[in-house]
């Protein structure tokens, strides 16, 4: 389960699943921002690799509920149930091959949906029911880019994707870019905001409260402080673009 | 189980728990505001109809722990365990029949209640022992109304009951009250601190960043502000007295 | 599950605990100030006398991950997994015998300790292995002293080493010694920062919003203020040393 709200909302939706199916082993992911999308996306993406296969992952970031969205499950080695505004296509495709089903929406429309929708149809499946005993498959639903980011010559745009609880900056470059633009030369740091900051492989690498950049556990490129709070240091928030220059 | 602390003192209550009934799935609702039965109140309330039957409720919000308050098991489709506070009333009395046994004190009182008495009790519960094995029947134990409101013509005066993780401003009007009153005329907004604010039925029926009245998923009128916060947009807390104009 | 992160990377150990042991019953501890590994045993310490017994712990407060420094299994009543940094050991000391194994490091070192090398062998070890399946026995571990504390004559040192949710300041001073301190005359106050401040058995035997001392329910010397922020009242926070007179 990942929303933007947690509190009574995720207990409501708990209560749902666990009267369709008591022995439900369900796990908190995180809450994300309010109505982001993008981070929620990330962060669902970050943790599904770590999960076993067949996990049913309700997720619910849904700025759009009451408008004309549609709800979707995701079929693939594991299962996303939520609303289509693109939330659940990255987590979905990072694990390999999946369809998608429009959830034939009921009537009147309820008005929590991650309750009334999401939370029961979740439940259904982990008993045994099918994503088509609830929609039709469809090719039409929204997807969403998270790996957003810009590289001409020595200048990189991203955008950070979420602030971690210990501060950390994590933009949307991806592992694989980095390291390729790093392979090409002999580049050992980037410029933020005219501050030089080192590329380095672990967080202990620069002294005690000194920032510094690296691939962190969530396979992006990232901005942390030895022991401190990127964030405030570098005064940069979720969903804030962000200009890199690279140094040699 | 429902507390206004969370944290270790949830775990030490969860440990206990699980020593007793290593089987039981135990569900977090929300951490209230410290102290704050009425809350507290509330918003058990407002979940315990998506749980299971013979689900078992620990609720702990309890200023008066260490005097003379007593102690309860309140049974009905579900079963609750507290403070004699009026913590666990509206929940037990939203599900239907119930009825209040007093739990016969222990000497010498232990200190921490939650973790001491009502967390081994829900979970000898959870085992099959019965309310009446813990104490015996009352007619006496304290109640609260959390609906809590007054109409005069155009006027009502209500309390805020909750404010959500979103910002939104959840007051003390029930459902069946706001549709009474929108039904007797042609009113469709409500005056609050001067500012006229709409009526509406979704979140969305008003333009990003403003305010509108909704009944919404806790099922009182609550107050909200179109992808934004009304707690800061209106400048109320949970606690506050409010008085709305009803503007034709 | 005690870590000084939580969020994603938490629900990460979680997928990873449940696809080696899908029927673990995972509970939070809590979730201590980043990096304070005192706080982390301390608050860890607090909460093994209520779990059962065979309880397996992670603890993830981790300052050197990516360090030399190496990483242990603490087997006694119950199992503790985690870094050799002192956080393991107070809460194994506190349940009796136990015998701690160093984990034989994987190569290459992974970068997320918590969800790499921690989660999996708690989850193999809750599917039936055993310490020694993971590495060998050691006498060579980190130790740290929470309970650190001076007396002389009427003054008293101390530290703090917990802020709980309600604002309750929590030292270092176990329940024993200010037992005794007590006993030997009539004091009955304790004075912090020129205030004088009375100890006593339960939060309500002081006035609303009044401070106190006493033994709270983590068996150490606490002071909170009655239906107030101690923390906030006194200006002190996690981490500092105060100094206390006793009053006669």
């Amino acid at each position: 389960m990942l929303t933007d709200f947690g509190d009574e909302y995720e207990a409501a939706m708990k209560g749902v699943i666990l009267k369709v199916n008591p022995d439900a082993n369900i796990v908190d992911v995180c809450r994300v921002g309010a109505h982001n999308i993008r981070e929620g996306a990330f962060l669902l993406r970050s943790v599904v690799p770590y999960f076993p296969d067949d996990t049913i992952h309700v997720g619910v970031v849904d700025p759009g509920v009451g408008t004309e969205r549609k709800a979707i499950i995701v079929e693939g080695k594991q299962i996303f149930v939520g609303p289509d505004n693109g939330l659940l296509i990255p987590p979905a495709k990072s694990l390999g091959e999946f369809a998608v089903y429009e959830i034939t929406p009921s009537h009147p429309s309820p008005t929590f949906h991650g309750r009334d929708v999401f939370a029961p149809i979740a439940a259904r499946i982990s008993n045994g029911a099918h994503a088509e005993d609830f929609g039709t498959k469809t090719d039409s639903f929204i997807e969403i880019d998270i790996e957003d980011y810009e590289i001409k010559e020595d200048i990189i745009s991203c955008e950070v994707l979420h602030v971690d609880c210990f501060g950390n900056v994590i933009t949307s470059i991806p592992r694989g870019v980095i390291e390729e633009v790093l392979d090409q030369g002999e580049r050992i740091a980037l410029s933020l905001f005219g501050k030089s900051i080192p590329f380095s492989r672990t967080y202990d690498d620069v002294d005690m409260h000194t920032p510094l950049a690296l691939i962190g556990s969530h396979e992006n490129l990232e901005f942390a402080v030895n022991q401190g709070d990127a964030s405030k240091f570098l005064g940069i928030k979720t969903g804030d673009t962000i200009t890199l220059k690279l140094l040699k």
